[in-house]
């Protein structure tokens, strides 16, 4: 047997189908050994898994609560009710609120060597740093991983990243990340697997790794992983989890597809220019820029370790700006306040909020207007920050400490920072087990949280009335709003009544509803390039929830059809382009669904229009049945 | 010279006018030895400020930042920005966000024995703990007092609260003040202020008094205030004051107005069950109702002593609901976390948010839909958790650890709680101090920040167009709504665009602004009860600002005709109610305003109308010379 690289041993390991790793690109099916969700994209990932008929999930699953924690009215705390109440109902580890964030909770309290896992969020690629390889995945993919501890993915490529020499003293593992940014670009990981190896990796504990994989997802990478060493140990032992080590490296002489060489030693003090993490560029060529804000934490950088050099570095000293510490754990928080760095950070006049994501992902800590804001997180995209023209560059907590201290952009001193090492404080507690929960409750859903419909198979006669016709170049916005509907993403009803197509034709849900409920299956007509943009599943889901039934265009964009499909709703194409020009919006239309595999026609206006299916054949039992979740249903075995 | 009171000893010390203290209810005015905002009511405070021609405040002034630090968008760090550089232009200091609760910082650092000071907040008033007069105050009042050091007040009636007696192991200040609010209800505080005296008075530490001066405000009381005793002075020595202290108490035999008898021994565990701070119940008849939620914090119950007592009672043990902490202040928080109680707090599960209002003034802290809520803060208003169908009881810290740790409401157990003193922490690191403030930005004003325009004096003749005629019974409401729209409280331009009468009549602002800009006067007809409900000054500012300059109704409210006048719009009565019909909307109408002290018409259509002033002959020059800001403007000194 050939020599495997540390990335095809832990997939072979886990492969169900095909019978050996393919090449890149082909579909893999694994197990999957631990599936979580946080919860901005919970909630429509157990309402999907429970729609399917889910009654306890496969894998180890664990919803985390650490994205909406302001609680500003009743969606926020509804949420963390519903996924708390329905984590007990499946079998779901609950994290609550203040736990800390998922990523970086996972790693302290489940992550070992050798596991796969995915996660309802892009920066599930953390827990490359202790040795396992976990995904980013739709809620779904998520939901399906819950249910049956499978996924399914095309086989990656795989990068060797060669680390040798070590970090300069006033670099951190925030600026390898970077350097790889500079080299890969926000779109070179696309289908790559990033495999660290080499000697600089033992210069590296198991929390800066994670801060490299985690970035991972900047660069557009399936993920990234390290091996696991003694310093995987280390960590673990330290957590009370020495069992859960297990050596893990590459075999020598394993063959990659790619390799990079990035000597340490050369790295210096980086800087991601806003609007892009892909902007990186060195500090110092920004010395002396004014900054009004400096904000610490995140999945990325709130490790113990970073946050005591945070705090050490500002030992004694006030911060000229507004400076925010968001710990990524309870349990970092705890050890924090154990080796005294809480109150020395307050000394300095830091503002220490709530453990959690918080303005990393826009919920609260916005910068003033025209700001400028230093942030250790992960993503410093237009608006992000929640102030439209405020600019957010990305940087290591030394450059934030370096830099808080003086209100503007500074180059840390390269000297020696000793930390107060204390043994980390164990938080098991804060999480509710599901053996452990109190189900008396049942679950609970706020009035924000709608059960998903079931939707009833495709009659054999789809007819009904072209309820909208659009232009060329639909996105996927114009059809689903997100912006301030996004807090009605857990009520299908009320995000489809308020927003589907409401920029386009305010009286569209209307209108479809009330044909809907006259027993009518509704009809989209559309032109070029149908369904562009985001791949959000509401501009599939909500226009089924409205009734519509089928989309007939002159061409779709890829990923909305898979979407439409999983929902139920069937996509077609004109065989005739200009056949788009003898239907108008308020036609009654209809078509033969009988056998989707043959020739299919529009009947409108006594013509019969030759159509195009946009749909796989293997979609089709699916499209019959009525969708994804109803096809899941009639097959799970629990 | 006979026995007086601590109250009239202080009211005197400061009088100004008249010379003697003249009977309840009769003007005085008063030195002001302290003046304060925070940020929800400073931004409009400052403008006013500005808008008088003021360069330096009289008394020490401090801007707090404690209520809007959520920071979700621009607006919330552009007040901060805001009101940290018009403090250094005007010699105040400003108390950044995280620093803490104004009220506690307040009385950490300023509040001395003796002192008279307005804050623009209705807790103001918790400095009477300190033996202080404190009162809230509305906006423009505690900008005139910062300009001049005076204050203008009716003489309250003063009523004596005997305490005798010692409150019980399981009761605390809480419970005191929640008596109070049993004997004297929500509305029978009104123009009295409460001289606390008696025996009992030694047994309540200065945090303890504090907390029950704070909710004094709930009777709807001037003020409250204790004697400034050997407490008051250990206080004052702990934060290294021991300067700052004075003896003071009322003479033996002075009269009150009223005089209360409370025997703290025999106070039982109390509760304010919603909706109101006046539905005193106790705990024992709540006993085990389900709760969703505990918060512990705001100005009421925010003492180090306060929350390390909630901290030991939950000592090792794990709260069973979502349990919220905020601490009072920075230095607070500093000496919970040296004493160990922020990691005790965490071992049992407690979020530790922000130093701040939070909660308490709905910044986040939601509950869940038709949760219960159990929190130590002083109001329970409905809506005011964020969550409209969520209810809210008010309790003392002990109910709240108790009822945390078994997850329904629960009567604290009567023992002794022995709580780890330290030494408290200083913080006084975290003011800027004007002296100190970097200068150099000039007064920064984020876009949804307007100075206040410049109103031109009265015109001889004034003359233009009836924009609109209304009905009975108009609202402030209705002509300036609050709700979403206050968030543009600082930006007078876009608050009256969007808001002024826009439930009325959508089409207002933009003809009302149309017509002044081509040189109009704006007139608004009115019928009976003109301007009733709130008090908000917008309701006068934003009209103005549209260039109405004359209201003429069948009668008014009365505080709504202050308020008009001060921004100088002329107020005015038909004599002859039945002349209303006479008037179209869009009618062309004049009056001769050489002489308002005179006979008074209105002309329209050919016609003299006769009115009748609203306004007293002493607000003629005000009217005259455009409002109170341009009046003191004219006068201003320096």
């Amino acid at each position: 047997m050939s020599a495997l690289g540390l990335t095809h041993k832990i997939l072979k390991d886990h492969l169900v189908e095909p019978a050996e790793l393919p090449a890149p690109g082909e579909l893999i099916k694994i197990k999957i050994d631990e599936a979580f969700t946080q919860d901005a994209t919970g909630t429509m990932c157990m309402l999907q898994l429970e729609a399917m008929g889910v009654d306890k999930v496969k894998p180890l699953a664990v919803n985390f609560v650490d994205h909406s924690m302001l609680q500003s009215g009743f969606r926020n705390p509804d949420d963390h009710q519903y996924l708390r109440t329905v984590a007990a109902k499946l079998g779901i580890i609950f994290s609550p609120p203040g736990t800390g964030i998922c990523h970086f909770t996972n790693m302290e309290n489940f992550v070992k060597p050798g596991m796969t896992g995915v996660g309802a969020d892009s920066h599930t690629v953390n827990a490359g740093g202790a040795g396992a390889i976990f995904m980013g995945a739709g809620g779904y993919d998520v939901a399906l991983a819950m249910a049956t501890g499978m996924y399914t993915m095309p086989m990656p490529k795989v990068t060797k990243v060669n680390l040798t020499g070590q970090l300069a003293k006033n670099c951190m593992a925030m600026d390898v990340i970077l350097k790889m940014l500079e080299i890969v670009s926000v779109k070179g990981g696309k289908g790559i697997i990033f495999e660290y190896a080499g000697p600089g990796v033992k210069t590296l504990s198991l929390t800066e790794r994670a801060t490299i994989t985690n970035m991972g997802a900047e660069m557009g990478a399936t993920t990234s992983i390290f091996p696991s060493d003694e310093n995987t140990k280390a960590f673990l032992e330290s957590r009370g989890r020495g069992g859960d080590y297990t050596e893990l490296s590459a075999d020598e002489g394993a063959s990659y597809d790619a390799e990079i060489n990035v000597n340490l030693s050369e790295i210096e003090p980086l800087i991601a220019i806003y609007p892009s993490p892909g902007n990186v560029e060195k500090v110092k060529d920004h010395a002396g820029t004014k900054i009004h804000q400096v904000c610490i934490g995140s999945c990325t950088n709130s490790s113990f370790e970073n946050i005591a050099t945070f705090a050490e570095s500002l030992k004694g000293k006030r911060v000229k700006v507004d400076t925010l510490l968001y710990p990524g754990s309870r349990s970092v928080a705890m050890q924090l306040a154990d080796a005294g760095y809480i109150s020395m950070m307050f000394n300095s006049g830091v503002r220490i909020m709530e453990n959690g994501c918080g303005a990393c992902i826009g919920q609260g800590g916005s910068p003033p207007s025209e700001g400028i804001t230093l942030r250790t997180f992960n993503r410093n995209f237009p608006k992000r920050s929640g102030t439209d023209d405020a600019q957010c560059h990305l940087i290591s907590p030394l450059v934030a400490a370096a830099s808080a201290l003086t209100g503007e952009i500074t180059v840390p001193e390269a000297k020696d920072i000793a930390i107060n090492v204390i043994p980390p404080v164990i938080d098991t507690d804060s999480f509710i087990m599901p053996d452990k929960a109190d189900k008396s409750e049942g679950v609970v859903r706020g009035p924000n949280i709608m059960a998903l419909p079931e939707f009833s198979p495709l009659p054999d006669v789809v007819k009904g009335e072209v309820l909208l016709k659009t232009g060329d170049n639909i996105s996927t916005d114009d059809i689903q709003p997100a912006g301030v509907f996004l807090p009605l993403r857990s009520n299908v009803k009320e995000y489809a009544m308020q927003a589907t197509y409401n920029q386009v034709d305010s009286t569209f849900a209307e209108r479809a509803v009330a044909h809907r409920d006259a027993g009518g299956e509704g009809f989209i007509i559309g032109a070029e390039n149908y369904g562009q943009g985001s791949s959000r599943e509401h501009a599939a889901l909500c226009p089924r929830w409205l009734g519509i039934r089928a989309v007939i265009v002159k061409s779709f964009a890829r990923i909305h059809v898979a979407n439409l499909v999983n929902f139920g709703i069937v996509p077609m194409t004109f065989k005739n382009p200009a056949d788009y020009d003898k239907i108008k919006q308020g036609d009654t239309v209809s078509f033969d669904a009988t056998n989707l595999a043959g020739d299919l026609f529009l009947e409108v206006n006594g013509e019969k229009l030759p159509l195009e299916p946009a749909f796989d054949k293997d979609m089709i039992p699916t499209l019959k049945l009525g969708g994804a979740l109803a096809q899941f249903k009639a097959t799970y075995k629990g």
